[in-house]
């Protein structure tokens, strides 16, 4: 069987077939995802985009993130950017990747302009996020390092079958889709740091939408746009990596269900680091006064991104091994965006700590990994380490996301968590309606 | 000076320093480019286009072939993949694509919603497409052969550049646009032989209408998309060819005044065999019956593409030397698509004719030439070849276009020539408004 095959069985998975863990966690996801789009409305590229695609007009059957409700293509573009402007949305290490900002984006969209209901909205971007997450791992790192993005670009494969699922494709047309896809899907990293980058997930979820639309018209397309001959993946990698890639298909365990929450608004390769430091401190009620010295060990990948030693600016103090041990040890809370001000960054005690923190990359850590010691004043030394891999439990999870929902949004985080855990109840336009009122 | 110096610059090139020449062409495209939309609005992939983004809705303000007006950005998609339809459109040998598809329906749209007048419309196509033309040559041989489609890529940086220069986009917003193009544009040549292969014209025209758009509004993005670090360029070829890509550039000579338009309504491969036995049949007044023998030879790339020595449908003719030649000697109009029928395969005396031409690869003639000996029954031998590089005088690119319209659309496209004949006493909208009428 070939990718496309699996992917199109995918596609077409019975909803009762979908492993209850797996739908779970898209539940999380969800509303992980909501939380970041509100908490981006007022942001300057959602403000922009809201203000250049809403002037387009057309026939409003999909709502948008604080804004009127758009075209589901118009909808879906605007949604991916606004729900990625604070890049606090979920990650996906295997498959390099933002998942829920390109795909539930193009999900909700159609789902609202099918009026499917809020449980189909979830189980195709389930679906379409298992594809797509799938397709960056086949892609691989060599796509990744090339400067591709693989939200952008796997995702749109995901927005794809998400949107092609609620649309009701047949095999067939939705084999064109993702035909299609692979010519329209586009994304690079060189947008970093740059409105571009919140854009490329706006971008996968609205070519997911055109492309799924298209498709249902009739549009035909290549055979195999993934393998076949010039598909996306030979143009867009040197090296795709198959091996394996299917050994655990559906209906036993997806893939998707590794996917990671940030719980804490700076950059994914200080959570490790902060989740240690946090334990310790719990666990010993470790002071900043009682500590001598703090000797992080980090995978050296990471050295490049959030290693600044003296952050100018709050955005800085979120790629700051050393400034964030000392919030944690200060006990400044890291969930809420709020937190990181440029006063921070001026923050005396904070730059003094830093003097304690030394930072070695190792090659033997993971991506997702921390460890080290930590020295006290009296001379004791105390471990510690972290992986963002091991599994938490849902319970645990459910408390953090809803505290990080909190941080961000107030008690409204709260409404928007019961209408998640109520979900089964909901139409997609209902779950749509969240999405505007203030 | 980078490229994306010398795009900058060509973008903002003043009106009065546009060479005249290539202002004469750019209006040969422009009507061409018309006749080619309006004549294929009736293809399924045209309607289906018509339903899916009609069906959006929007502020009316950017006409669509043989539909209604639609968004800017919505209707440069229709209008891009309706144009290409029946990929009888212009073509330009060194950028490796088409450039009028592209880029003319980004530059009428946005021309039609800045109200614009339609001599502004056809100098910001001229100048996307001299940037397209060039970075199509700068992505190389390369990029086509890894499975790109310059048309589509190289093509939404010239729609860009079009549509930035009619929403009067400033230097650091043409730079924010063009970066944003770098994340948005794509194109697989793996769409050939399927709608996707138009699509992939009104992928590039609407790709530029959005990044400027969103540019103008305000949004940032890499500081150079085009070379700088995982830009396009590093990411879509593995060896740009930059030597001497700018030597000769504005306000000398422009590379788009290299294009050329196709004059029969089949496989551009064919052509200059064409043109070389019209020209010999005009000049010795041949007939079928006087002739033993004809020996072509052609470069050996054209041999996968056009070589088909018994074709079973009117669309398999149009990639047949031995079927073509016939045509000709037999003095059967090869300008209409509609001349193109099955019954046409079936054609006792072409098919007896297929059998005296004798079909050879050269690795000494051009991807633009032909050339090779008819053989009469008499005995002589007459030579024969033709170069499409070769320019043509105006009065006769006039004339040939005018007689290729007729055959698309009859005595409307005399209307059209004289619109575009007093393009400077027209608006933008007033072209459009010949994109919609029957």
């Amino acid at each position: 069987m070939t990718t496309l095959d699996h992917v199109l069985d995918l596609a077409a998975l019975p909803a009762a077939e979908i492993p209850a863990s797996a739908r779970r966690i898209a539940r999380f996801s969800l509303y992980d995802w909501m939380v970041c789009g509100l908490a981006g409305v007022a942001e300057p590229l959602a403000v922009r985009l809201r203000q250049v695609i809403g002037a387009e007009g057309g026939h409003p059957v999909a709502q948008v993130f604080g804004g009127p409700a758009l075209p589901a293509r118009a909808a879906a573009l605007v949604n991916g950017a606004t729900s990625h402007a604070l890049d606090y949305d979920d990650t996906h290490f295997g498959h390099v990747g933002h998942p829920s900002v390109g795909i539930y984006p193009a999900a909700l969209a159609v789902g609202e302009a099918m009026q499917a209901s809020a449980a189909a909205v979830a189980d195709a971007f389930l679906l379409g996020a298992e594809a797509s997450v799938r397709i960056g791992m086949l892609l691989g790192a060599v796509h990744y390092n090339r400067g591709f993005h693989q939200t952008a670009t796997a995702g749109a494969f995901g927005a794809t079958v998400a949107a092609g699922r609620l649309y009701g494709l047949g095999r067939a047309e939705m084999r064109a889709a993702i035909g299609l896809c692979a010519t329209r899907a586009s994304g690079l990293k060189s947008q970093f740091g740059t409105m571009g980058k919140p854009y490329n997930a706006g971008i996968a979820a609205s070519n997911g939408v055109e492309c799924a639309a298209l498709a249902r018209a009739g549009f035909t397309s290549a055979e195999d746009g993934l393998e076949g001959p010039q598909g996306f993946i030979p143009t867009h990698s040197d090296a795709p990596v198959s091996a394996g890639l299917w050994d655990d298909p559906p209906p036993g365990r997806f893939r998707f269900e590794e996917v990671k929450y940030k719980l804490h608004a700076c950059c994914h390769g200080t959570h490790a680091m902060i989740e240690a430091l946090a334990a310790a401190k719990a666990a010993n009620g470790l002071t900043p006064a009682g500590i001598a010295a703090i000797r992080l060990r980090t995978s050296p990948r990471w050295l490049k991104v959030c290693d600044i030693k003296a952050p100018r600016s709050g955005l800085e103090v979120k790629f700051s091994y050393v400034w964030l041990a000392g919030m944690v040890l200060h006990g400044i809370p890291t969930a809420a965006d709020t937190a990181y001000t440029d006063a921070l960054a001026r923050d005396a005690a904070l730059a003094a700590f830093a003097g304690k923190v030394d930072v070695q990359g190792d090659p033997s850590v993971g991506d997702m990994q921390a460890e080290g010691e930590i020295v006290l004043t009296k001379g004791r030394m105390l471990p510690f380490a972290h992986d963002l891999a091991a599994p938490i439990p849902a319970a645990v999870l459910e408390a953090s996301l809803r505290a990080k929902g909190r941080g961000l949004l107030g008690d409204r985080a709260e409404t928007l968590w019961a209408a998640v855990a109520g979900l089964d109840r909901l139409s997609a336009r209902d779950l749509g309606a969240r999405l505007g009122a203030a």
